[in-house]
């Protein structure tokens, strides 16, 4: 139940990354495939993989989805020690090759490729100066601005040159870098994308989620800190805080929506957050229901938590259709509604005369909102009361998220009640920030700028475009 | 969540059908796409549809799911009255195209295109028959055999020739019949399998499951009765039983498993049967749990049942990836476990120390439950009560099930006990017969036979091939 | 040199066959692939193989070249010791999958797969007899109706029913057929296409032509006699005269345009013959040229023999493109002239301020040769006389040709010099009936049917469609 | 007859460069196919286009030839006034998409898309010195050099940073640029490669070849200068001379081997230089033949000229089969032989019993050949004389020719009566320098260094790896 609907009314993810390296050589492009496959829910646009052989780098990635892309690795053998891969997520646009991940390069420093998950939210300005220093972009990637800064550094040591490189940017970063034959794991100072490691038998694995741990069977160590870079390499591996302490801003949504639910990390288990979401609703409610539905699948298990919190029955009032393939996935924006009919389909005989308490993890532009509601009422609900486990989203994310803009943000232009209204639902209610808070023992780690458009630190362009 | 797990240890679906008339020029290969995509959990290795346009039949058709075979018919304009479709089950098998349906032929009785869900349990002897008459038989399906004797008929009318061909067919037909300029549906005397019909606007079709209708947003009328064939032209429609009325012999398993929850056939919601054998197994319960798991998505329904049932809360103690592409539809036997895991994984967070109830709908070889029972023991639950909503199954299925030989049929070789110790569970317990029947208010109008051993009628040729 | 001009105005090549047995097991699909690539200029928009191991019978057709779509063979292994494959001309319909070859079908005389080079000129007869009798016909292929006679026949013995089936069959048919572990290769008695063997070290070989039999390093042994039906098995082989000796109709076109010039057959080489055309229009010539340019690649051969017989200097005026592949293999009929335009180019070096003698094999609808005419005039040609090393085209072919109406064909309308004006040459003559007859010492066994509207026998259907 | 045998023993072309750019809207990636589709001799790995739409660059480049990766832009309409294309050339590489062309970047002096035929010899010393001073480096191509020497330059004013950029270039480039709105075509002071351009109603194209112009229907102007820099925009066109004269060092194996038969450069017709060649072979000849035989394709119109100037009859006594589509493309090193089997055939009926002179344009392994006379010997002729249309290649090329090692080149190891007999064949003969000379007018306008081992300047690292 992991699925995230790609036409539907949702952010979009931004990357996910994952890194391997042995003492003796194994099958690294497989080692690979397994953590990415398990990554997958963070971005289906296009994957890739570096892996070092015999001295020599070899690149491949691809537009597509693990599973097609990859596969040919679970067949062919690649004996190697060390390599790196990346998922990237869902864009509308066209041939966008040119931005896939892993991003390799020749510099002065050795032979570097790194994959990104996170956004500099002070890219432009940093574009620019490489530009004006005499730099060629031929991306709109951060990750290629981060090559060119570490190769741009005067510092020889690549710690050095890595440390500096990072000073230089701010925002959100979880990496996976391949140095010659070292691999390196890094996390920005505000820790805002999870980042983990393991290690088993000689072997260290870093993903994004420990989800991707799990499916290696790779036992999990720990998250790595805000600030912290990891080197791991055959000598051994050493640990290097770059960054001083700051406050840590974790990514709220990584718990509310983005991370697979039998993930662990933020000091959290994000099935146990969602369930608790749930329970925070119902802790506020003061209408009845005679069930309790998910909007699938993304508010599966916040229903759950209503469910038990408020000791209504959990049903499942609406289907969905996961044979979606490509066709789907690519849609012009009149389909919207056309493709939420094509995957979600009301259960009339849960609903019918039913007062429905419907559940989702949030409200983004409330197109999708708009026909769930239509068809539960077609289907014979008598009552549709719609909650979301977030608050309302009102601001941009300069962190990661592709966000749509201020004026496409719904509840920037309309209250609750005025939104029930407008999707035709009998109430609608957003947890409130205090709540949402609960749902962790440490709510000051957290972010949530994207409901208070208060930022972690000054953000100086916030007129940049969005990307990577 | 109406996903079904290629891989698993499931029951194979046979197939589904579709058609469509019209009073006015519609796009029918477009108007088609909607009710087959729809009914894609009931096969996912090939599919295609037949239209006429101009006074000429296309067929085309080709292994894949529908979303990428057919979706250049929702560009394409196609003005057509009249079409048929079909979705064909996933073998693992090489190429299989030569199977794929609709069947057209030309014939003494003009041209037809046909599409079959079922299977003829006398087939070997009709295709023997046949080929000592001189016929040549190009596919292994039954399908073509049907034109045979459409064709071999002395009968010149069309529905006298078909009521020839059904007399001497034995066993499960839900078929769609393009003749000329008439669109015609056929249900086996027994009604094996559901076949429903919807009329809006001077448009009639006819679907394997309501969900079809519903995609196109054309009013369910009623299911056809099992011996009726209903012929409808431009000048109007006619019904024909065509064989006296039988004893019913719906299959059970289209409830328990094989059909889309939000379908409603056999004079039942899928959805409330299900959630009904929740129930039922819930009531025989004597074992205390602290949460009910479903085994995603194939027991999701009845666990609902049984936590309401029980009063013990419902959980998502696995979730599941969606995103797995072709790589792992053909699997090989030996990655029958890998396969499993790359698909299902245990949270942690919702079982550790639990005492879990989990609930699946059959099993069958038991190979996935000893994976999935592994898992959760290793992610921490306490204990692990396997519940099955359908009863052990013993005996093959004629009439359109693809089911392993008996002797790879767990139930025929071990008791539920030993399944248990088995697999690794505290315990394992199948729904009782008797408690089966109680999920529908017309028991008597169903077939028991996999579970009981005991066909409607005398199977002749028991040990023909399993095929289409 | 042997590429044909898919856009071009040429007659379509119907087929090419090819069959294969051992005494020992070989990779049976590589050894079809190469003699299938060596035929390929017979056909372009499928091909397939049949072949038997373990007893089962597999079949692989698809649209598309032999070598994207066998390549696959050539790294599989297949052992095996008999086999039989096919390549298909190119037409300009959609999806015909279904006319692909060979054609597999079981019947009461076994299991039997056919691959056929030819036309069955009574086959609407046939096919309105077996629809009548109760056959279901699935294709338009003339090859499906010879399974069917085999099937329906009351000869128990095979090679009666082949008989009996022929007997049945007037027109063109080059066969290989694959009859449980039997290869049998029939001439029709007119002997209208060529068929020829080979043997070598235990192996038999049946090829189209001799250049198939080359590329197997397989030494030739002679060419199936008319009426000749040859069976081969691991006990030996046996060769029945199924049919009196009647007239010999060998195609003329075979040798004027088909086949490929390194082969052998009709008691001729093809290279051979060609030129020799080359040479009977010099010696009919009674205007001077400064060069001798041929239409590649279809003039090459004749314009080498007109310019040794007239002593007149041979260049290429003309150069080819051959990266053509698929976008252009289609066309629409309005980009006939810029597929011309895309394939040929003008060397303007060559021909500026010359007389060229401008030599290609035959003229159907005159469409190609105005664009070339064209652009040699504008390349600064100062004459340019076309000569056709073949007669006035005029009438259908019932015997395997793909030829378009009689209205279509240029011949008809046109006389040589109105066709002159026409397309713009100085003048264009084509070899007489005579001069034809005298490029093989034995004219009187050929056909000259499309010259001469004069068939070797009744065409009872002449109105029938062309196909297969 | 202008493909060349990709698995044969030839050099291997570098690349092909188009540019138009139009006063008004025109559909540039359609005008961009046609002159690419007419360079695919220059390079069949990979090609794509850079356009420019609505003020943005977009960039399509793919593996793969012109005709299938380009073929949608014939049904896509994308108005525009500006864009480059590029055809690069075949290797046995893997992946290569990253050195496929052109290459677009931002940078300080605006967006620049580059399309480069040619090498530069000192490219690696320019990217030392570019990764000293901290570029980054994503691939292997010169291309990506210039553009960071483009950006790098201090001067403000492109075309001043262009002349700087080229002032640090040696080697070989006929470069097109598209910078801003403007269309830019640079040709080196050597003029290793040609460079033409054509104009005709407000629109300006530039391509490799003048055949490229000629399916433009564009009529030629002239070849760019060595040494010149032309750029064309809406408000006109201005030439740069932007290197003093020095000795033009225009590459013989354009004329020999590379270009196209209906172009025209160097100032001369290629066919008319090759038929050229094989007169001067013909003028040193002092052994009697019975027929003059070209290996198709490469020794075609050298045979001619020679066939003319000996009085010997011109025959074909191979022929070729073109249909070798993707199969054959990336050979394994053992499979040349079986590569050469497929693509060439003897006509015994043309050379049995004679003296044959089999004509080619150049022996660098001499593997081919050795195939090729054994074939011809198989087939019956009497003797076999190998005359080559150039002298022996000894020396590698660093402009642009991707050469085998010294070692690899049999001239090193052998002598011309030890390649007769290495290779079977009895006598073989090169083409002497001299003689070489006499093709064209202006002998000292071109380059011989393959020949020689004399380079037109010193070459400062030989042992460079060969690239681009």
């Amino acid at each position: 139940m992991t699925n995230k609907t790609e036409s539907s009314d949702h952010f979009k993810h931004f990357c996910g990354v994952a890194g391997i390296i042995s003492d003796y050589e194994v099958n690294i492009p497989e080692m690979l495939f397994y953590p990415l496959f398990a990554l997958q829910h963070r971005g289906q646009e296009s994957c890739g993989i570096s892996y070092k052989r015999h001295g020599r780098v070899t690149t491949y990635k691809h537009l597509g989805m693990v599973s097609s892309v990859l596969s040919h690795y679970l067949k062919e053998q690649h004996p190697s020690f060390l390599g790196i891969g990346h998922v990237r997520y869902s864009t509308h646009g066209g041939n966008k090759l040119e931005n896939a991940q892993p991003v390799f390069a020749s510099t002065n420093k050795g032979e570097i490729a790194l994959a990104h998950n996170g956004n500099i939210s002070n890219s432009e300005a940093i574009r620019t100066r490489l530009m004006d220093e005499g730099s060629i972009v031929q991306s709109t990637s951060d990750t290629e601005l981060m090559l060119h800064l570490i190769a741009r550094s005067r510092k020889k040591d690549i710690v050095d040159a890595l440390v500096e490189t990072f000073n230089q940017c701010e925002g959100a970063y979880s990496l996976v870098i391949m140095h010659e034959d070292t691999l390196i794991a890094v996390r920005d100072p505000h820790g805002f994308r999870p980042l983990v490691y393991g290690k088993k038998d000689g072997m260290t694995a870093f993903t994004s989620e420990t989800c991707a741990l799990d499916v290696l069977d790779i036992p999990f160590v720990r998250e790595l800190e805000p600030g912290e870079m990891m080197l791991r390499n055959r000598s051994g591996s050493t640990t290097v805080q770059f960054a001083k302490s700051t406050r840590k801003s974790q990514c709220m949504f990584e718990l509310i929506y983005f991370s697979r639910p039998d993930s662990f990390h933020f000091g959290v288990s994000v099935h146990q957050a969602r369930k608790k979401l749930g329970e925070l609703i119902a802790e506020a409610e003061d209408i009845d229901c005679d069930i309790v539905c998910p909007v699938p699948d993304s508010g599966n298990i916040a229903a759950i938590g209503y469910s038990v919190a408020a000791g209504k029955p959990f049903d499942l009032g609406l289907t969905r259709n996961h044979y979606t393939g490509r066709t789907f996935i690519q849609p012009i924006p009149e389909q919207r509604e056309f493709n939420v009919r094509m995957k979600l389909h009301p259960i009339a005989a849960a609903i019918k005369g039913k007062k429905v308490m419907l559940i989702d993890d949030s409200l983004v532009r409330g197109t999708t909102s708009q026909t769930i509601v239509k068809m539960l009422r077609d289907a014979g609900a008598k009552e549709i009361h719609l909650r979301l486990s977030s608050p309302e989203i009102k601001s941009p994310c300069y962190f990661g998220i592709d966000i749509p803009t201020r004026e496409e943000l719904i509840s920037n232009r309309l209250t609750p009640s005025q939104i029930a209204s407008h999707i035709g639902a009998d109430s609608v209610r957003f947890l409130g920030i205090d709540s949402l808070k609960r749902c962790v023992s440490n709510p000051g780690d957290f972010c949530y700028s994207c409901f208070t458009g208060s930022y972690p630190f000054d953000i100086k362009d916030p007129a940049k475009r969005r990307k990577n």
